[in-house]
């Protein structure tokens, strides 16, 4: 199992779980708010992360656990929902999931995904 | 080291807190607040994930960091204590950490935890 | 790629970013409020988590991805800015990354970081 966590724009979180509830299958999903401080990569490396701009950059983060199997389409559904081509898009990170227990069901492993 | 991250109801949190002092050994515990979409297997897979359900599962995210020998311990005791046996329970993640560093005294690995 | 994952106190946030910018290359941050309810390590045990200064412990999550190689750079800044030598100062926690994905150019691994 893994967790794919997105930092994204917080305007785009509708777009990602519509995205999400697009696939064959919907994953268990936890959004919370975040301010996100990117490299500024997007911008040949002029941008200064100022406590000012640090305040401007509201973001969503959204955690999405699925099976391994699941993760290539996860990741692809998110970053093409989330993707507007300016800086300040975000980024996804893939984290191994040792275990997954459903607390309902006591479900563990492929079970619980 | 692990850390055993768990989206639990708001409702459970004192509960499992309590279940977690009632530990041998209380671990390191971090709390915050998140909206929880669930895949509603607990309701036959009629669930239907909508913006306005979304809106009413306010969820909480209770993160613990532990030895692995207390790993299974940890788990049992936050399911436990959340379990209502309804859908929306919520679900536990187990992280593999490479590391951990206690800020005030630099201890690492194994003594930090 | 690893996750530096560092629950501080609220107020050693912006020294923290400080630190950061003061790096040769800035990583990605994100920034997040939790409560964090601590061992007591620091005071030999003696600690009681209530639900009382439960509520006091308000605390900061800061998130940074790097490189493998930047990540003990990054956990040293971290480390030294949040420190203040009392219990509460809280802790480091380190995360293998499977793969990072840039939202906005799709980089992938390394690349993206």
């Amino acid at each position: 199992m893994k967790e794919v966590k997105a930092i994204v724009q917080s305007h785009v979180v509708s777009k990602v779980l519509d995205a999400l509830r697009a696939l064959p299958r919907f994953p268990g999903v936890t959004i919370s708010a975040c301010e996100g401080l990117g490299r500024g990569r997007g911008e040949g490396g002029r941008f200064e992360p100022t406590v000012d701009n640090f305040h401007l950059a509201q973001h969503a983060k959204i955690e999405v656990f699925c099976s391994d199997a699941e993760t290539e389409t996860v990741v692809r559904a998110i970053q093409r929902a989330a993707h507007t081509g300016q800086p300040g898009d975000g980024v996804l990170m893939i984290v191994d999931l040792v275990s997954v227990v459903r607390i309902r069901s006591g479900q563990e492993q492929q079970e619980a995904v």
